[in-house]
């Protein structure tokens, strides 16, 4: 029997553990599951994404077989650019779709080279010590896979991100034959999507907003606008489908969705009719009754189509009474208020609104609860590890495999960067590899922590001061006028009697002697009084004293 | 018949239309209802909370007739203490909770004086030319109040925040009878309470959440830890009287909950056995089992007692696994992420969870579409203005007061500061005399607006730069090195080379010449420019140049 080791780390997430990328490591092999990002919290000041760390990928980097993607999500390719700028020679394995998208988003980041594989759901990847097969899952994307991955020391099973769709949009249903076979011939490890282990039952299929959207377009007496995620192409099917049935035409706003559509047609996973596509110009001209509009925005996000067209703001198309909005989506924790205020602009603005609090405008891609014990005795694995979700999801989704038969004790709750070891009878974490999460902020990739995030939220409350005052090196005496400035801490025009008398309390501390640093102290100490006792606030307070 | 004109103004609410305070106004009299608070959402970067535009109150101040508040939460009671700061001598009226609960906010605040008047459910207050008579509602607090005002106009009702609760904890129903008296008379106008107008049909009674309660107070192996709103005080009497049946004791744990459980004890609002409350610091002699504890932090706000004992912070109480946590309430908009990261931290604490995603552990305060809809038939007005709510949510109480049989033309929407003017046959929008909101930061009423914020916006995206150089007045040469400072820029370690690259750039750009201003207007281009192209981010530039 072989002495190599199997291990499997979770990496990546907001709070959610092994979303974005998992490693299955077997001796000096490591296989890479997804590289994925997320999008920020609110209290992430500044932050544009979040990335996996991949130090230990990179530390091992003569140990990489492959890279597998399971499907075409942000929050599973969205991290390519970064690793690939890193490990460039990585081989990356996707079914067609996948590939196409994460295309697409290389086009975006201007990287040229990727050593891209495409796969099917019947292949069989020998990398070895790692036999790789795929089977098909529905998700609210087409062309997702799961994985069986056979190891020397046995079976592991990688849901992705899964549903049992039993009429999904793209007639792909979840491959319960495989998935029952991969069960029958025995599974060590099952790794599994834990998003909805909250929601009881069965996720409803995609075919259930069918009739929602048949009702907005019967009852339509202008345009119809559906917002929903720039990926979400089964979504897109649905519009272009439901359009074709009730003559529009179909124009498409929002650059991300523009090439993702463009891309998906062009692979022949959207079955668009001859000349219904029109660009957002072209549908200017036709009446309002004949168009159907897809877009983004249904995040609330600034800068979206949607918000745009809700604030006024767009080039070429105005919202205007007895239009129709869809938002085919639910909020994103975190995303609430500005959806709210969306929603509020689209109705002062008189259009008729289908949103998520009202109709069946959107459903979970995610497994519920009774899917993901159906999954569990299909595979019935020996060891579990849920995956794909927050901690709490995690115990929940543990409980099930409890009811569900596997023994307490081969159940592991990791968190980012675990290393799980499974060897023998006694499967353990033995340490752990990487951080939850490396933050994104312009060019810098990790260069920004919790002591920048820190200064930032302080910034963000009371905004700052700075005093600058000028002394002879040798007199010690004061050059010219003090000068203090300050942003974000109040309104200007109120705080110019603040900021003069906080240039006298300058020039006479400064007359007090002593060195730079000295004087520096005294007068950080006693600016920051003099604001609090004034406006109650506590800004951030430089004071640069220059000797000349 | 009168010349005088009746007008309503809806004031306040962050997004939500009349929600913290509703003027009533008939020729130059001015009845006040409400005077609450919102607290900010994530953008509204260091606004402590939100308060009414009150100009208008002020500049006619000698209209004042009183001050009448419905019921004792924040959103209705909040802005108390600021509007007294200005017109200290304005008659408040309210029910006794209602005002023990104003009482100990104004202890808070130091605000000795006010005109505080009792006044009970059957009570007729004659401030001419209003006459006012009340009627009980039922809401998530008890004591609450709806108003009937008559003016030589017409007869108006205010429904407060209401629900139609047919077994409330307190005994006390929505009075159906006055409300279906008041209808037969006549009313002129309804303005009610729309919070809820997107939930179909009814709002569960509070009584409900029992079941929730009695299950995990039976399974509980260690202590019942429950976390709700500091005024929710019909939630308090359910977890006494569920800890009274199970024997437990009970704690009260944050500053402002156990303010509001003395006193409604006191008042008589809430029934506490002998001996049955006892101090957090005596709980912690007794064992697990015996204790139930009440606390704040259901909204996962970082500095409250159940935060704190979920990150271990705690001084006194130490959560362990086996104890029980109830997170009764549901996250407000903008407070999920929050609440999330709460949740995880007790999951990993081996705390049993209960919350909303799971259990029964909250109901609604507030009256759902059927009860939206019995009010406006018990009513029956002839005029309709939806508050207390967000648009969308006016819109859709709009609409169900049509299918009731209110006139279209009838029905007003209106936005915060909105003047109504009802006079003839055709009520209309004559005006608008206040903004939507005033921000409220440390001492500061007021004196920050969209600049200052958009100043902190920027400064938490990408933090800010100063450069300091002195030349000398004569020469203009340069005096020193020019100093570059940064803060939530870049970490400071990696920064070191982009600063030093930078104060050479200051010296070489200085030395070019041209007046103060202009080497200022260099300094900040040469930096924004060159900051952008090492680390992609635009941070807030200042530049100070010093003549000496």
């Amino acid at each position: 029997m072989s002495q190599d080791k199997l291990r499997i780390i979770p990496l990546g997430g907001v709070g959610e553990i092994g979303k974005n990328m998992t490693l299955i490591e077997y001796g000096e092999h490591i296989l890479v599951i997804d590289a994925g990002l997320m999008f920020p919290e609110n209290d992430m000041f500044g932050v544009d994404i979040i990335i996996p760390d991949m130090t230990y990928l990179l530390e091992h980097r003569d140990r990489l077989r492959a890279l597998i993607v399971t499907h075409g999500h942000e929050d599973h390719t969205g991290a390519l650019p970064y690793l690939l700028s890193k490990l460039p020679d990585i081989p990356i394995y996707a079914t067609r779709l996948t590939q196409g998208l994460i295309e697409v988003k290389l086009r975006e980041h201007k990287i040229r080279e990727a050593q891209l594989h495409t796969i099917s759901h019947n292949d069989k990847l020998d990398l070895h010590p790692f036999q790789v097969e795929f089977f098909h899952v529905s998700h609210s994307i087409p062309d997702g896979v799961g994985l069986a991955v056979r190891t020397p020391a046995g079976l592991i099973v990688h849901s992705g991100d899964f549903k049992f769709d039993h009429s999904p949009v793209d007639g792909q249903r979840t491959d319960f034959a495989k998935l029952a076979d991969l069960g029958r011939e025995g599974v060590l490890l099952l790794l599994s999507d834990s998003t909805n282990a909250e929601t009881p039952g069965y996720t409803p299929s995609e075919q259930e907003i069918v009739t929602t959207f048949e009702q907005a377009f019967i009852q339509a007496k202008g345009r119809v606008i559906v917002a929903t995620f720039a990926s979400n192409i089964s979504r897109v099917q649905q519009v272009l489908d439901t359009a074709a049935r009730y003559g529009r035409y179909v124009a498409v706003a929002g650059r991300s969705m523009i090439n993702n559509v463009r891309m998906a047609q062009e692979l022949g996973y959207l079955r668009v009719p001859d000349g219904m596509l029109l660009s957002v110009e072209d549908a200017r001209y036709l009446p309002p009754e004949k168009i159907a509009l897809v877009c983004t925005g249904s995040q609330g996000e600034p800068t979206s189509a949607l918000v745009r067209m809700a604030s006024r703001d767009a080039r070429t198309i105005r919202l205007q009474p007895g239009d129709t909005v869809i938002i085919s989506a639910t909020p994103i924790p975190g995303n609430e208020e500005l959806v709210n205020r969306t929603l509020n602009n689209l109705f002062r603005l008189g259009a008729a609104v289908y949103y998520d609090e009202l109709f069946d405008v959107h459903v979970s891609g995610h497994a519920s609860q009774e899917e993901q014990k159906l999954l569990l005795n299909l595979i019935h694995p020996k060891l579990f590890v849920p995956i794909h979700g927050e901690y709490r999801h995690l115990v929940l989704h543990a409980k099930m495999a409890e009811q569900t038969g596997v023994a307490p004790q081969n159940i592991f709750i990791l968190e980012c960067g675990d290393v799980l070891e499974l060897n023998g009878d006694t499967p353990r974490v033995i340490g752990r590899v990487a951080e939850e999460r490396v933050f994104v902020d312009g060019l810098g990739v990790g260069d920004i922590g919790e002591v920048v995030l820190e200064d930032r939220r302080i910034l963000s409350q009371n905004g700052f001061v700075v005093l600058v005052a000028v002394i002879d090196s040798k007199t010690r005496l004061l050059l010219g006028t003090p000068q203090v400035i300050s942003r974000g801490l109040v309104y200007n025009r109120e705080s110019e009697t603040l900021l003069r008398i906080m240039e006298d309390e300058v020039a006479k501390l400064v007359g007090e002697g002593g060195s730079v640093a000295a004087i520096n102290a005294r007068l950080r100490e006693a600016m920051a009084r003099l604001v609090y006792d004034t406006v109650g606030r506590r800004p951030m307070i430089l004071s640069v004293v220059m000797e000349v």
